[in-house]
């Protein structure tokens, strides 16, 4: 493994670490790895050794570079700086990422803390979104932050449809940061269609880090340790994993429907197809008795797709309507 | 094990599965076993099998009472008849608790779907309340149960500060009932300062029961077949578990922090503290530096328990004012 | 699920305890089920209810039926006695396959301490020989079976080829049946060419059972407890598992290479080839090289069909190869 | 995490590649951290990488130092070359352990194929013997490792009452080195005394490395992948492990019963005591009817501990007992 330091600001004291993995060679089917970008705690006044060097490594276990920030702090933090020490690594990552063996378009982002703010605000306020974040105990509503750093943002009320795939953790009775701020985070991706996954623990003192006990000793719920295998889980899910040959495609995607995609398609949901006035004069001719026999709260979140495939409508036909959709304009705003 | 087939109605088609594990002999410390009470879903119009016997098995083997409950369905569901088979369920268990082997204050629910709304109404508005509640992708809005049952309540707003601990998961991409249901029950939770843990999984469909294969071959996320075993380690943190020499004290316990217990404590919250007559006097002689150095946020969730233990408070003083705050009456509502 | 009790013997106090779950229904693409056969241990003098029930459930949730065979003891127990009590049951099962729900060529037996030299013995010596065993800490051993039941024979001079694969687990610091037994079961299965899955834990005393904490509380490795999870994914991949669409091919099947089949076949082994006059002259005209290059250890395990693909043969040459060898008869004792 | 690349042999190129935690600081408690040195395989002709990186990171994140050894090969692997080669790291990381951060006392070795033969060496035969040695799929019989390294000693019959606890993981179908060379281990440990954990998984090649998908894409056994975070858990019962408050005491530690201690004592087993004059003599005065009423087998594993324990003997003359037998000399080879 390479390891290279490179200082970003000298006078902001900001820096990345960098932990590069070969490619090719043994590991010859992987010609590109996919990257986490470590962002550790600590409330804006310091960056966390526990949530900086622990956290890389299971990435790099299961086979991604690796790049730990530490960004602007205390007076340097004025708002955007700490974002912007994220837009400026995400912008050299992908300018080296022939040199760092790097898929540039797999770039995943984990923060914990004051660190899981900064990290949510990449995922939701920046120019180079990642393709997935995870939130360790993050600070996330403005109340809250402003306890830290006055100038940052609130998380919740910036969520949009361009927002990427989060993996959201804490623990119910955090003692720092109110479990309230993940709940809303949680609010906010569920109100605007975002796919999240998202695991509250039962008990647990802020700061668990990896929850590996050479990090803490406090008494906590035993399922903690479990979230950074499964956030390498569901990275491979939403983002894509690696096997030796090669990356693999996401398992499921990015995505919890087709409702934003730039025409209607089979994986929309039957109320958003309803609403659609194509959509709907589709289903009337198709499928007329579609409307008015699902629940409501149900054809909220059913796809046609799935609707075909419990209706055992034949493939000929599923065919026959996906391309009638396909051809139907989706780039209006509903 | 001995099995028993109840039944509550024969007229509303309601019964009762019983499985019970010997106690004593060569379980000999295990004097009486903590009961799971399953309910499941199927609409108010079924009971799905797929979400009965399967479920009892986790539980069975950890050494637990399982109860099945089919509840009062369609014309016979006029609310609250399903709950008022809950209420003589837990009746039925209590008065025959030597016969089966039973603890009769560790009774945990759980419920999936419709069943998990069955479940919450327990949880909140039952007169028996159970000691935890597991809830599998639950039906918990208003507007989403009266799809299925007009006259069934909404959960969230029921939620009060007798409400169980609970324990809540669901997959995201749900595609009958919206993970908005789950989510809004960990708001409610989270609001009212109740225990609770919730796992929501990236994707996979509904009704995924125990996500053993043998009952379901539809893509889903791996970590989902993980809630059993972690809902039983999380009954043994709030409810408390089994050894072969009798029962566990919780690890944890059912509550977040001291403050509804009658007298003011040491579990109390700073911000409960400094907002109560008697504990801001208190600290303002103890700790006259408290109060307003802790960033607000933080206030709110951390105890004075935990303020004395960072700041290296002897253990004598910490005696004292333990015992100063066990003086303070605290049945007064806020 | 259905339970029945069935005596099998009144006067030797043989039964058997029938745990039925549905086939068909909500189940309905799992028209029948594998079935486990569950062994309890207790020296040939009792059989233990902590190895009866407890381990039923692990199989019952991933949806075998099972059967637990309390067998014949004491006075009762002059070897065959309990061998044919288990020849008993298996055509018993057999024939109320259809009304078991049972899948008649895919049983798995289960045995622990003394319970586990029966099973090992219905794997080695029986009739009716078992699709694949599971061993506890078994007794294996003449000399120590002998301690406990003086007819009973030495198993591991038993193993044949006709054996079953077998998942052998135990603790190294077992207390009462010298872990010894265990490892000489895994060498007899590794000289025959059987296939097998073991796991020896390093601290645990004897008779832990599932390693529940409500049927032990003594101090063991915490890997223990994982065994009954490990030995349901080694059923699938050894024996096949079960989809809810039906049961499932064995993701490797039970054997470890096709040097027992009835002609010559791509995974006969290397030296297996060589050392059979029409393998060697096959492998002489169409891979010259192939003799002399490999270790003579590695040429021990490596498949021709692995030799194949490492060389990057083209798959037009392999399917001739193939064709070759299948015309060439393997049925002759080497 | 500092880095370093030292070269211990321009010429054979031995070099070790060292990656150091900080102790101190926010892991305070941590002042010595223990440590595992990793050495691929490779034949003798190679050191794998992907046997080398990929196997540091799960014991980084435990908290491990990590030391990876890349060892004289090929002409320069003259034995005992490549033994000498693993002295000289020991030597080097006790000299530095102020330096580096290390608990000289514990010391694991990991090693895989031939570097699994040279780790059993070093468990076995060196002058600096390592508190735990892991061995993946090892190459340990003299017939196998002269097909790679003809001056290579074979391991079982070196098997010492010295030799370390040792962690063997291997695949039943390995495909270039037979699984019996790691039963040979075993059985060799298992009849000299010392204390092991075992796994051999059902199906997978040579050379799985840590089992994660960026590394091998070919199908082996899912249980397969546990082995490197039950190596971790196993060092803990042996040899200890960490916490954010320093290391802690083994588990079980390193010896199965105390029959090799200097004096007698409780946890020898009863076999031993009454073989020992001694010890004969004392049980004959304190526990006259212990001879001769357990099974043989059983006598040869349980201690007299244990037996006291079943018995229900008092503290008091557990005590008495106990102080008697540490003054009998146990120093004389039986």
């Amino acid at each position: 493994m390479q390891t290279e330091y490179i200082v970003l600001s000298e006078e902001r004291n900001v820096s990345l670490t960098v932990y590069i993995q070969a490619a090719g060679g043994e590991f010859g089917g992987v010609a590109a790895r996919p990257v986490v970008v470590v962002i550790p705690g600590g409330g804006y006044h310091f960056c966390s050794d526990r949530e900086a060097d622990p956290v890389a490594f299971p990435y790099l276990k299961a086979g991604y570079q690796v790049f730990i920030l530490r960004y602007s702090l205390n007076a340097h933090a004025e708002w955007p700086r700490p974002l912007e020490d994220y837009e400026e690594t995400i912008g050299l990552i992908r300018s080296r990422a022939a040199k760092w063996n790097v898929a540039p378009d797999r770039i995943a982002v984990i923060g914990f803390s004051a660190g899981g703010h900064l990290a949510a605000c990449a995922a939701t306020m920046s120019r180079n979104r990642p393709n997935a974040a995870i939130l360790g105990y993050p600070v996330i509503d403005g109340d809250c932050v402003h306890d830290y750093l006055p100038s940052a943002p609130d998380v919740p009320s910036a969520v949009d449809g361009k927002t990427c795939p989060c993996f959201v953790f804490a623990t119910r009775t955090d003692n720092l940061v109110p479990v309230s701020n993940a709940v809303h985070m949680v609010d906010a991706l569920c109100a605007q269609g975002i796919a999240f996954e998202s695991h509250i623990y039962a008990n647990g003192p802020h700061g668990l880090s990896t929850g590996d006990p050479s990090i803490n000793d406090q008494a906590f719920s035993g399922r903690y340790a479990a979230w950074a295998e499964d956030s390498i889980a569901w990275l491979a899910d939403v983002m894509g994993g690696i096997k030796s040959t090669g990356l693999t495609e996401p398992a499921f995607g990015p995505k919890i429907n087709g409702n934003r995609e730039k025409t209607l398609n089979l994986d929309c949901t039957m109320k958003y197809l309803l609403a659609h006035p194509g959509g709907k004069a589709l289903l009337a001719e198709k499928l007329p008795r579609a409307e008015g026999t699902l629940p409501p709260a149900a054809a909220d979140v059913i796809t046609l797709r799935d609707c075909l495939k419990y209706a055992r409508v034949d493939s000929k036909t599923v065919k026959a309507i996906e391309q009638a959709l396909l051809a139907i304009d989706n780039t209006q705003e509903g």
